[in-house]
């Protein structure tokens, strides 16, 4: 089957919000392996909706139309849904208990406008909400079939994946499974990676049909991500496939590979920790909490973290971690912040940043020059030079991933020898 | 004129990633007061380009498409023009010498395979390129226009104000101007702000056509927008009408008002410290950095904001502010901690949190129990607790915000009686 997207909403056309439920509608399409060539945003107008159904019946199958189906005025979908089925609109009695026993589920009143959301095209059959109040509508149009579900974002994808998803598999007989991973990686630039993954380029192109597809996305400060993508019979073969080029890839790239899918850098050093039962201490001065602020955002840190200090004024690195400081931007400072900070809190491993974050230079230096300082267990402290490209923003958010990064990699060096 | 846009590229299509082009060039026509009634997505597919280019010339007076015009073979939006025009594509000399230009600038090689991007449709003109290499285009189509763009936002951004939105208004003739301003409000219900603000609501209902309209915006953790727009021949008419209804608005909602369109909640903080002439220290708990990271990200942070301790784990904040805790949820805490921290590095003003995160209980409190600490100048500190509502992510976003707001009306109060 071929699917469309209509996406209803004027504060979409106005720019006003993202269309984000497009986006989640498409994964899962993908992810079922169900084909989907165009998407597209309308206002609240029944004209425009009917004239973007009708398009989109042309040239789908089905079409997944969602927003505009709440209690107000200008919740027009249903009218344009019934509109181009050639059909009435009349109140569903199921629809109309069900969203009468939303309101009472909750103990509130009910207005009586609600009960807009209980009108149904004649010949549609309902979803039922789980989560608020509009139902989910099913209509066929011929032997095609338009699936209406609420614009709220958490209500859209439990209607999708319960009815929407099973009924176009159905619709289908067997659809592929397209099955996606992504690794991520730091401190390789993507012309680099692209010459060590040449070799697989090249096997897996002349592998043929059905061979995991290799795509690089450059993903700002967080590092550039290889997806591997398969299109295969069902989940167990595409998860074999992409075991399998996991393992080619990581081969290939070593270290520079930190996590999989979701997981972080910061993830991936609070691990490495943990392992080996060490506490993490951070000064930070142009990172200014940045780094910590990601530590504490993972439940859990609090066993592998003791806290930190943001030194930002150069008066405050003296006073606080009572370090000489002859210049800010410079190794010394870094190592002597790590030793400083790692002592302080009593912990393992300290990490310390400091650099010019920009716009202005600072004691001469451009705006990007950075340096990292590591104090691992209870040796004296290293330290590293940076030179971080872009604004302010991007050089915190670059220096804090490489700062991470050092880390990570120094652990990883230490675990292999000691194993 | 009408518009409507075109978002190139199979990654939207595959739900991989969200189109914040469509919305930026949304937003901008919206200003210009410029019609857009659709917006379509669609993959790098020549002939499916094509279709929703036409499908968009017959439907609109112009097509803003935006994404695949870059090096590579399955950059193809330039051979979809050329189809929907009917002519072919040639290497303008202009627009080569213009990419080896931009590549020379930088210091970089040139693959031959970047000469794609000076193709252009017989008839159309170029739009130079400032930041990249992929020049933008300019399509006649009989008596209607295809204006082409790259992908890269801020590329796209800069050739849309620069040569698309000019050459619309152009074309429009004298377009009306539509004009926003969103006021920024904190410690407000969205229903408690709906009462306060309904006589203006009323009034302005009864004022006819061309009045300022408020919608209110829930901004999650940054509180609620309250966003006023207005339609008007000018902007300086416009801006006009937004500057009376904002006087209105602010005199009822005093000091739930912290900032105008961009201003965030730590840059008015920003502004009230600098203005007296305070130093800040920040001691975090449970918001774990964020605060300082905020407050680093803005430049010129230096002048008011000396540092700030993370003490997450309860042993931190014994050994590092040195301080007596018998609980680490307590008023008694948080006012402990924003003294130590205010001494610690020499500052006037302190300021601490300390609270559950979640998502497990602490000391038998449930996550988004939150207490403020303040100490201001020579005095003793005070305390205030909060109830934060979601998960550990929002309950930190909304603790430093709630944390920041609740200085910021000290910092007033204090202002006005001095005053």
């Amino acid at each position: 089957v071929r699917v469309e997207i209509v996406a209803v909403g004027s504060e979409l056309l106005l720019g006003q919000s993202v269309d984000t439920n497009s986006t989640v509608i498409a994964a899962h399409l993908a992810e079922a392996g169900i084909d989907c060539q165009f998407q597209v945003r309308v206002g609240d107008n029944v004209e425009r909706i009917a004239m973007a159904l009708r398009a989109a019946l042309a040239r789908a199958d089905a079409v997944v139309v969602c927003g505009g189906l709440g209690p107000t005025q200008d919740d027009v979908t249903r009218e344009a849904i019934a509109a181009v089925m050639g059909v009435e609109l009349r109140e569903d009695r199921d629809a109309a208990a069900l969203v009468r026993a939303a309101f009472a589920r909750r103990g509130r009143a009910m207005a009586a406008s609600n009960l807009r959301q209980a009108l149904v095209p004649v010949g549609a059959s309902i979803i039922p909400q789980r989560l608020g109040t509009a139902p989910g509508l099913v209509c066929p149009v011929g032997d095609r079939v338009v699936y209406a579900l609420p614009g709220v974002p958490r209500e859209l994808e439990e209607m999708l994946e319960r009815a929407v998803l099973p009924d176009l598999r159905r619709r289908a007989g067997s659809a592929a499974v397209i099955l996606s991973r992504t690794l991520r990686t730091a401190g390789l630039a993507e012309s680099v990676l692209a010459e060590i993954l040449e070799p697989r380029f090249r096997a897996l192109e002349a592998s043929g049909p059905g061979a995991v597809t290799i795509a690089f996305l450059a993903s700002g400060v967080e590092g550039i991500k290889v997806r591997l993508t398969v299109k295969a019979p069902n989940q167990v073969e595409a998860a074999r496939a992409l075991d399998a080029e996991e393992e080619e890839v990581r081969r290939l790239l070593g270290d520079a590979v930190f996590g999989v899918d979701d997981e972080t850098m910061e993830a991936a050093v609070g691990k490495l920790l943990r392992e080996g039962g060490r506490m993490l201490a951070l000064a930070e001065s142009f990172t200014g909490g940045l780094m910590a602020s990601r530590v504490v955002a993972l439940a859990g840190a609090s066993e592998w973290f003791a806290g930190g200090v943001v030194t930002y004024a150069s008066e405050a690195k003296r006073r606080v971690l009572e370090i000489e400081v002859d210049g800010v931007v410079s190794g010394r400072t870094a190592a002597a912040m790590a030793e400083a900070v790692r002592s302080l809190f009593g912990a393992d491993v300290g990490l310390a940043t400091t650099g010019v974050a920009g716009p202005d230079r600072l004691e001469g230096r451009l705006p990007g020059t950075a340096f990292v300082g590591i104090a691992l267990d209870g040796e004296p402290a290293e330290a590293l030079e940076l030179s971080l490209p872009g604004d302010r923003e991007q050089v915190r958010g670059l220096g804090t991933l490489s700062a991470f990064d050092a880390l990570r990699r120094r652990l990883l060096t230490r675990a292999r020898r000691t194993a």
